[in-house]
């Protein structure tokens, strides 16, 4: 039994097990054996550490070979996360390879490392899901190009568009996540060699050699200058997902408010034995969206940890390095976790075509009354056409009268042509964006 | 012309003008010189200082006679906020006396005591704001006990309820900060003395009886061990802020929802000449309740500002109190505004009880499947009847056929009496719990 | 395998095993059904439900019978955790019984229930653990009442103490926090009944006295309101437990420092057998108080989402209780991880007296300039002598000349008797202040 | 009098006075301004609004016409902050003009517009200190190129280095937040048109054109989808500035610790006149790397309000406007403060040679110990090396007796030649990255 929100059987459902699996334990001990046993062989390649070393490291590099219950006791022991590591992997490898094992290297380089390999591969999960995203918002955007709804600010009808537009927007904004995360996961994700203090001291002239070749056996860039107390390159990676997440909670939003009983605009898939309430019935609530918005906050009030774990004291801060231990695969599970419950989100989404229709109407004109204001400021100039009409709404509003009767009653219309209240008419470019925007997804 | 939120004439009127005019250059000047005289005249009657130095330092600390401009060249030269106060009270004062000012103080003391008289008069604003507001809200849930709203969970109706029960929920919270803030403000603010690191060096055994008596003059507490590096009391308070915060973000939450255009069961005072938008003419935002969501996050983002600023060096730290010194105002006056303008919106607050009526009805009774689900439970058992309900509701929803229909075409209801589906009869202590908990009002 | 922080075998011995206990999933499991026993006791005894019914239901109450990989897999399909739950319990008690289960009660009121229950136990934890300190802090400033010890501010030297004067500082703080978190666990977690929107509406009349009741069979208090958007007892509990993390952090903190390379004062236990490095023999780190700073980060991290977590929307929100959800069992792990760590950082501190002694009079007397300050000003005036000793403690630290002989060589000594400069002799009333407040502890 | 910290006479020295210049109510009203005039300007080129318009409309652009009094006046009664501002310039350009001011436009595209306009002042602002920065530290860097220092980790000594090794690694941090800045500015600040919800509906078809050409004459790019409910693009160049407090706060932070009177191995500009304390005469403190750690701390607290203010209900939502439009201004005065005093910290760095070689030689020879294992792995493996090392350490610490001693005496060194520790020897790649990484400065 667990008390962790990723294990319990209360949550675990929650989130991404792609994700779960790539930060689980046994698969961060490998990712720092797979760390170790390139070091090994970029070193065996530039005569670093003998060449018959090498087979033996490899070989002891799988994790299957650990004892995890021991490993577990002895880290305890020793407050040390890694030196009971680099014990098991020496008997393994046996004298004389076991002698360079982890050969000039400082623990905090493995395990940059290895965060390095399983970032690279949640990024790849995050990314397949935003494709579908995409793809999903794009067939949305398009299938209702022409559906008019409200559009709302400040919570009021405000003037009238299509779904296809609203959709569209959320569209934009996924894809620029999409781009900053693929643009930043290398950058901000290196092979870290160097030692100690980052000097290469155990490894001479050599060091910077051997961190180009162990990053080009792993597929990652060298960091080159590889400070331990440098933390802002993963820190931009993990903004980037932070912006997703305030993406994601705005798209999420938006359902939550578009499904609401009065609106019911949209409606999230439902499955007959999904259960709303333990004693209501009939409820059909958003609780993929409502799931959604609460992984974005639990994602998002981990940023300000990273950032945080940047200032680290001199060359190297365990009170900032423990941080980022736990908070890191939190944030990448969270992250992937939120790319996927999106992906679900927007994929599954119900439309209500006549329910926005209905809404749309229901201020009987008031909604475009900025279209009346257009056609007035000819006549009368846009101040004084926003006043009348500002004085015919309210009175349309206290007093139930029709908008176009509170317009056509104005003493300021006298001699003048009545206006024209086209709701349908009036959703501006927002069909000819949805052709613009919507059409051009390249997963 | 001014680049803070403050005084900027964008956004002054947002702030409460009586917690500006407290937090204002001269009244904190003024508190730092109330500290001062309250000090020598401690020092004076326990002869630490010669009593014919009082009324000389009493005299110079007075606001009025400082040359604010050059205060502020010589802080900026001096790279120290104090030392020129003091340099200007000594000319005022003149020898001897000035040689006795700030006597075994450090600069400090001077401030944490001067915040503390702000804070209390800052507390005092907030308590008046928050007794009224508390007037206001029995007043509304007394006059609002049977008006019958659709309880809602997740974004769905749930149950019926009155509105009154709804704001008696308000209520017990806002009296809960109110106390809250009442309780902690007197330990979270007290008098400071102690000198450079607290030792009280500079006063020998005296120092305590000084802080004692400073602080009976100036109506605090005493610190008794004036650790200048402990700053827990004062964060206490925030954090009852950061709750206040919390609690009128959800009242204002609630506003926004009611007055959405297809809800329209409440509507925040509006009077002809308020804008809602420079071109559509027929907006009637929440602005307030949008306001007063932006002022509790602006002040809930400062709490984690406070909490880091416990964490100081040693006997003291100036990257830590430099935040506060900053940060305390903005807190104190964004409290100060929050709770005026939480008491202004639920003071202006117009309710549609038609609106309230005409929403709980419009599932046709799903709304009250958990009473058909009390009745059934004692025929059928509660997870039966849950189950049927729960079919019945679903095709009543995707079918569009009336709840009602649904329950008595189920299979199950087979040889069963029809249960009765009364919305306005099902909204439980509602009314009760408004009885109870609304009438004692204790402003 | 795991992803979680408490249960990897990288950190899990980070955190308080006993806290750990309490939040697991099975312990979570019996705090729902000991909640779900204690409703059926009480309305048993007042008549809601039948008598005979509750023998059943309390029997089927054990967490042991669950078959939790069933229930696992049943939350996922039906996106509810708790319905599940009751599914099984209502086999195991068997009709009729089983139809009496959770009567009037909705989801939520069990977990935030169950959730008060586990937070007693927490605080019972972090309370033994407070204890202790306090009474290790006490010893520890009264046995070295008298070690003289430079006081700092800003990172220079200031002035001189006692080591046990600092200590106390420690404790005082301490304490504090555990007077408001013993003050708060009863207001901040109560008993909770009222249904799906807090109305009482399935259980009549009746409903407040079955709450009371149930509150009183669980040791409780009721919430007499128990409005499910009301979150503001609950987060002002935890805002305590972030004041700990801040004061803890401090702590942290200044022993990082004193036990720097350079400094030496302190020095957290060792054992042989600790390793500090995997490449540096040498190292003994501060690791105890590093991870007591991590701790007490990724506590304070998690207030801002228990504040955001207050924000509910109308009745019910499951955006923010999901979150809550996860958040509260980490935050309480924390709390009592943080209690446990500070613990036994403080229990284990060594302390080398001639490192302190050492340290202070480093600066050949600079750190009594205040001393001479306030000796001269009696004969030169405060302004005067600050400024005289200013320019030869700018002069003794530029050319290295020592301090007595800068002040006797400056111009405005010429004819006045040279200061005494006895640091041991400036301590103020450091010891005075151990004696008077550390001797005190009340555990 | 004012209670802001950009304002007040305690604080105001603080800041970047250029900020605080382009942030002024003044230019702020200007930045709306000349958006208006470039709107009036592309209309009338584009045939949307008559061009003998433009004219009248370019001359009621200026803030000097403005009466700032009657605007604040007028805002706080219309409870709007712009419509106020069109009123007056519609009275200053005067029939037909004034019916063509703001044609199509919401107050949402001026202000975010006008904001593009002053963040890219401000980041002009910006790069250049942090030019000077990079120069600064690369020269540091070069002069310090072998100048030999301990290496610290977790607070304790781990390696030797050189101090240029240590600002190289500040330098390529700064230097990666310049590029950052840099390449964000333009995609983060675009010219936004569209109207109250972002369709162009009151411009027609001709909407983006007018957009873009808006967007030209600004030297800014088009928003192409002006949605009012987006703030990733922003928020992005937000955290960007987010990561460079993180830099700054770490260096800031370093120096703070190398300027402890025990450390002394750098100190911050002083000059006669600097106050250190009211009464401590001889402080000496590094107030501005404490001031710069408080400008982070500002900084980076206001990220989580940015990122918060992504999620906007619907097309618009003032409640997370009104956040925007007090923070932004606050973090763009807090980013140019930043690298400004970061570049004054740095440019003004003492550096005490001497210092830095006494305290790398206080361990008499610890700091190198893996010197020593390096040495006699090859002898004895690594393991065992470590392990005998990590005994004789120990015993060095313990008993006072020197590591070589401890080392020779050790029984697995029976038969081995004793190993060489050399401290200045041991800085490995310090030189050389000094040499590869510090010369490249391209301001």
């Amino acid at each position: 039994m667990t008390a962790g929100m990723f294990d319990s059987f209360i949550t675990r459902h929650w989130f991404s097990e792609e994700a779960k699996e790539i930060w689980s334990d046994l698969q961060t001990l490998q990712a720092w054996l797979d760390v170790e046993a390139a070091l090994a062989q970029a070193q065996g390649r530039l005569g670093v550490i003998p060449a018959d070393a090498v087979p033996a490291i490899t070989e002891a590099s799988r994790h299957e070979r650990f004892d995890t219950e021991r490993l577990s006791r002895d880290i305890a022991h020793a407050q040390h996360p890694f030196v009971p590591v680099l014990r098991q992997m020496e008997e393994f490898a046996g004298e004389p390879a076991a002698g360079y094992i982890h050969w000039g290297a400082t623990t905090q380089n493995i395990f940059d490392t290895g965060v390095a390999l399983q970032m690279r591969r949640t990024q790849a999960l995050i990314d397949t899901s935003l494709a579908t995203a995409e793809i999903s918002l794009s067939e949305l955007a398009l299938a209702h190009r022409d559906t008019l709804q409200a559009g709302r600010t400040h919570g009021q009808h405000a003037l009238p568009m299509t779904f296809g537009f609203k959709v569209t927007g959320w569209l934009e904004e996924v894809r620029r996540d999409r781009v900053r995360l693929r643009d930043r996961v290398s950058p901000s994700f290196v092979a870290c060699l160097g030692g100690a203090i980052g000097t290469f001291a155990a490894m001479g002239e050599k060091g910077p050699a051997v961190e180009a070749e162990m990053a080009r056996i792993l597929g990652l860039e060298p960091a080159v200058l590889p400070m331990r107390s440098s933390f802002d390159r993963a820190t931009d990676y993990f903004s980037a997902l932070a912006l997703l997440a305030g993406t994601a909670e705005k798209i999420a939003q938006d359902v939550v408010f578009m499904q609401r009983t009065e609106i019911g605009e949209v409606e999230e898939a439902f499955h007959m034995g999904k259960v709303g309430s333990s004693t209501m019935a009939q409820k059909r609530n958003p609780s993929t969206a409502l799931l959604l918005i609460s992984l974005c906050r639990l994602l998002s009030a981990r940023l300000p940890l990273m950032l945080g774990s940047m200032v680290r004291m001199d060359e190297g801060d365990s009170s900032a390095t423990n941080v980022a231990d736990v908070a890191v695969p939190e944030i990448a599970i969270l992250g992937a976790s939120v790319a996927a419950t999106l992906t679900r989100l927007v994929t599954g989404l119900v439309v209500h075509v006549d329910a926005m229709k209905r809404n749309v109407e229901i201020t009987n004109g008031l909604i475009v009354s900025e279209a009346a204001m257009m056609q007035l400021s000819d006549r009368l100039g846009r101040h004084k056409a926003h006043h009348m009409l500002y004085e015919a709404a309210q009175r349309s509003v206290m007093e139930g009268v029709p908008f176009t009767q509170a317009i056509s009653e104005h003493p300021e219309m006298a001699g003048h042509d009545m206006v024209t209240l086209d709701t349908a008419g009036y959703t501006g470019c927002s069909e000819t964006i949805v052709d613009t925007l919507a059409k051009n997804t390249n997963p």
